[in-house]
C-alpha cells in the first residue's frame, strides 16, 4: 500500500503472528498459516491484506471489503463478509497499531553528523546519533544515544535531550532539558520566554522569564506548536504526553501524564491538567487552574474554572458534558419557538 | 505607491489597456488614452493612480478620491466624482486582480543554486529552478522547472514538486506529492505524521503513517500552516484550493477543488470538504464528516455534523444560517429580557 | 532559583537597593542592609530569595512562605509571616518586574557574524550585531546596531531594523520595516502576501499584494506568530505592542500603541485597533473593523461590530461585558430549569 519512496515495509508475516503480536485471537476457521503482505483500508485492501475497523461509520465499508483479513470487535464481527479471517479484540485499534508496527517499524537513523550541520565544540554528542544539514546545536548541549536531528532544526545553548529522540526540520529548542524518546515535529518552539510583562504608566516591562521547559519521557509535541518556558517555576510536560499541531501552552503550564492535547489547543500561564487529560481541538484553558486527573474535554471547550478529574466536559464556559448537552438542546429549541411562532 | 525597496512596477497602461485585460468597459466620456502609472487605495490615489472599489464601507473613500480612474460596480458609479475616469465590471474584484497583475506581475525567479544549499546527489531538479541559502534537497527528489526553494525550506527525500512552484523560507515538506504553480509560504510544514495513536493500558503507541499528502496544481498553503500525511489513505488538496495561514488539516483529510480554508481553521481526520467549499476563519471540523460541495461557513463554526452542499452555515455546532441567525437573536433577547425584569 | 545553564545572575542587591529601583517601599521594621541573592516563587523561595504576590489565589503560598522578602500590595500585608521583609506597592507586578530585571538583565550578544551564515554583499549590517549560523540576510538590508539575528533567521530583501533588535531563530521577515529594540520570537513569518484573491469562474486569482509591514519600536512578536504585508496600504504594528504566539495578524491591519494580542488571536484584514487594546486568547475579529482605544476584549471574544474605545466586551458575537455575563447567567438558566422539568 505504502509509497516505496517514502516508507520501507517489512513482512510478510502470517495471520497467527500477527495475532501474537497484536494481542487478539483469530475468529473460527481462520488459519494462521495464511500470509499478510501489507496494511490497508478497508475499502482498498486486497486478499493479501489486513484491515481494521474501529468506527461505525465503516461497517458498510468492511461488508463489502476484500481483505484477506481484518481487526476488529467481536461485535463487529457478523458485518464481515465470509472471505475476511478476523482478529477480534476488543482493543482493536490497539491491535492494529501493534500490527501496523510490525510492518512499518520506526527506520533505523544512519548515524552521521553533517559537514554542513553547526555543532559548538563544547556541545556533547553521543554515539548514534543523525544530525542533517543546517542543523545548529550550541554550547553546552548534552545529546544522548540515537538522536536525530533534522535540517535546520536549532538548539541553542545548555539544551538536554535523552536517548532515541526525533527533533524535526526547522524546530527551534532553548532552555529545555528533554527526556527520551521525544518526538518534536518540524517547526515546533520549545523555550521562547512566556508572555510575561507588567504593564505601568511607560508601557509594558517584559519580566524576565528565568524558569525552563521539562519534557518528560515518550513525549511527543506537534508541528508548530509552541512552548513557552517557566517564568520562575518550569513548564512541565508529563511522560507519555501527546501534543498535536499549533497547540499554545504557556509558561508555568504543567502536565501530567499521558495528556492528549488535540490540534490549535491553548493553555494559558501557570493552569495545571492531571494525568491523561484530554483536551479537544481548539480548546482554550485560562490561567492559573487546576484540571483533575482523567477530564475529558470536548473539542472547542473553553475552561474557567477549576474541574475535577474523571469527568467529561464541554461547552464554553466549560460544564459537566450532560449539561452542556442539555444546554445545547434548549439553545436549538429557543431558535425553533421564536421560528414557530 | 509600492515602495520600491520590494516591488518593481511595470506599465504605465492607458485606460483602455485596462479595460481590455480586465474585461471591464470604459464608463461614457473617459479616455482610453488616459495614462495610468500605478494601483493606490481611494484615499492615497492621485491623478496618475487606478484605484477600486468592492466594499459599501469605502463609498465615502471613492467620494472624496482623487484618483484618476476607478474600477467599480455600475451601481455605484453616480458616487465617484466626475474627474474620476470609470472601468466598469460586475466583477470589480477580479477585474481590479488583472490590473494589479499587470501592474505587480510575480518576479522572474533568477535561476541558480546557491553553493550555502544543501542538495542531495541524487536529487533531480530540471532547468530554471533557484534554490537559495540553506535550502536542503534530500535524497529522491523530483522538482521540475522554474521552482524556487526559498532560505533554509527543506524537502526530504522523495518529495516531488511539479513546475513553477514556490516554497517559502523555513518551510518543511516530507512525503508528499506536489503539482504545479504551487505557492507554500514560509513555516508551513507539510507532510509529518498524523495525530494517530492507540490508547491502551501501557500509555499511548503511536500507529506508522503510511500515507502522502497529495497536492494539485495552483494551491496555496499559508504561512505557519500545517498538513499533516495520510495514516493509510492519503491526505488530498485539491487543484486551485487557498489555505491561509495558522490552518491545522489533519491526516486523511480531502479538500476539493478551490476550496477557499481561511486563517486558524482545524480539520480533523478524514473529514472530505467538496469542491469550493469555504471555511471562515477560526472554524473547526470533527472527524469522519462530509461536506458538500459549495458549502459556505461563517468564521468560528464548529462542524460536528454532514453538511449539505451550496448552502451557508454558521455556529456551533454549525446549522444552516438563517436559523444560526434566528439563534442568535433570541439569545440576545434572552438577555434583553432578563434585565428588564 | 534559574539554572545556570540558560541564566546568569546578578547582585546580590540590598533590600534598599532594591526598594529605590522597583519604587515601592520598605514595611516597617524592615532593613534596608538586607541581602537579596536571587528571586523565587513564594513556595520555594528561601532566606535569601525576594518573592512577589500579585494574585489572591496564592496567598496561601504568601502565608507558608519561607521567603526573605516579598513585593505586594499594601492590602495583603497582613497575610505575611512575620520573618518576610515586605516591598509594598500599588504596582506589585511592575516593581517585581524592575527587581527581576536587575537580577537577569537581558544577556549582552557577543558581536560577530558566523562564516556560517549568509550574509548578501549588498546588505549592510552595522556595529555589535550578531548574526548566526544558518542565518540568510538578503541584498539591500539595513541592520541597525546591536541586532541579533539567532540562526536560521531569513532576512529577504531590503528588510530593514533598528538598533538592538532580537531576531530568533528560523524566523523568516520579508517586505517589512522595523523599528528599535523589537523583539521576534522563533518561528514569526513577517511580511508575506496577504490572503487576497479575487474567485471568478476560472478559480481563484491571486491578487499582488504590494504594501509592507511596519513594526514600531519596543514590539514584540511571538512564536510562529504571522503577519501578512498589506495590499496597497501598509500592515502596522504599533510601538510598543506585545503580541503572543500562533497570532494571525492579516493585510491591512493596523494596530496602535501598547496593544496586548493573547496567544493565538485572529485579526482579519482591514481592520483597525486603536491604542493599548487588549485581545484575550484565541478572540477573533472579522475584518474592516475599527476598535476604540483601550477596549478590552475577553477571551475568545468573536467582533463582528465596530466597538467603542474604553469598555469591556466578552461573547461571540462580542458584547459589553456586563450584557455578555448576563447572557450567560441567562443561558445557564435555560438548561437548569429544562432540567427540573
Amino acid at each position: 500500500m505504502a509509497d516505496s519512496r517514502f516508507f520501507t515495509r517489512q513482512g510478510p508475516f502470517t495471520l497467527g503472528m500477527l495475532a501474537e503480536l497484536s494481542q487478539s485471537s483469530l475468529s473460527a476457521g481462520a488459519d494462521g498459516d495464511q500470509s499478510i503482505i501489507d496494511l490497508a483500508p478497508l475499502d482498498r485492501a486486497e486478499a493479501g491484506d489486513i484491515a481494521f475497523l474501529d468506527n461505525k461509520k465503516y461497517i458498510a465499508a468492511l461488508e463489502n471489503s476484500s481483505a484477506g483479513a481484518c481487526i476488529l470487535d467481536p461485535k463487529f464481527a457478523d458485518h464481515a463478509p465470509s472471505g475476511v479471517a478476523l482478529l477480534l479484540s476488543d482493543q482493536p485499534y490497539l491491535a492494529f497499531a501493534r500490527v501496523a508496527r510490525a510492518f512499518y517499524p520506526q527506520p533505523e537513523i544512519e548515524p552521521g553528523i553533517s559537514s554542513g550541520a553547526h555543532v559548538h565544540r563544547q556541545a556533547e554528542i553521543a554515539a548514534g546519533c543523525r544530525v542533517d544539514p543546517g542543523a545548529s546545536i550550541g554550547a553546552g548541549c548534552t545529546i544522548g544515544e540515537g538522536c536525530h536531528i533534522a535540517a535546520n532544526a536549532v538548539l541553542e545553548e545548555g539544551v538536554s535531550l535523552g536517548v532515541d529522540c526525533r527533533i524535526g526540520t526547522g524546530a527551534s529548542l532553548s532552555h529545555c532539558l528533554i527526556g527520551d524518546r521525544v518526538v518534536i515535529y518540524p517547526g515546533a518552539r520549545i523555550g521562547q520566554d512566556g508572555f510575561g510583562f507588567a504593564s505601568g504608566p511607560g508601557g509594558h516591562l517584559r519580566i524576565p522569564q528565568v524558569g525552563r521547559v521539562i519534557i518528560g519521557d515518550d513525549v511527543e509535541v506537534g508541528a508548530n506548536t509552541t512552548i513557552d518556558r517557566g517564568s520562575g517555576n518550569d513548564t512541565v510536560i508529563g511522560d507519555g504526553c501527546m501534543i498535536d499541531n499549533l497547540v499554545q501552552i504557556a509558561h508555568n503550564v504543567q502536565l501530567g501524564k499521558g495528556c492528549v492535547i488535540v490540534g490549535q489547543v491553548g493553555i494559558s500561564g501557570s493552569t495545571k491538567l492531571g494525568d491523561y487529560v484530554v483536551a479537544g481541538g481548539q480548546s482554550g484553558f485560562a490561567g492559573h487552574l487546576d484540571v483533575g486527573d482523567g477530564a475529558r474535554l470536548a473539542a472547542r471547550s473553553g475552561v474557567i474554572h477549576d474541574l475535577a478529574g474523571g469527568q467529561d466536559y464541554g461547552g464554553a464556559p466549560a460544564i459537566a458534558a450532560r449539561q452542556w448537552k442539555r444546554q445545547l438542546i434548549a439553545f436549538a429549541r429557543l431558535a425553533q419557538r421564536k421560528d414557530e411562532k
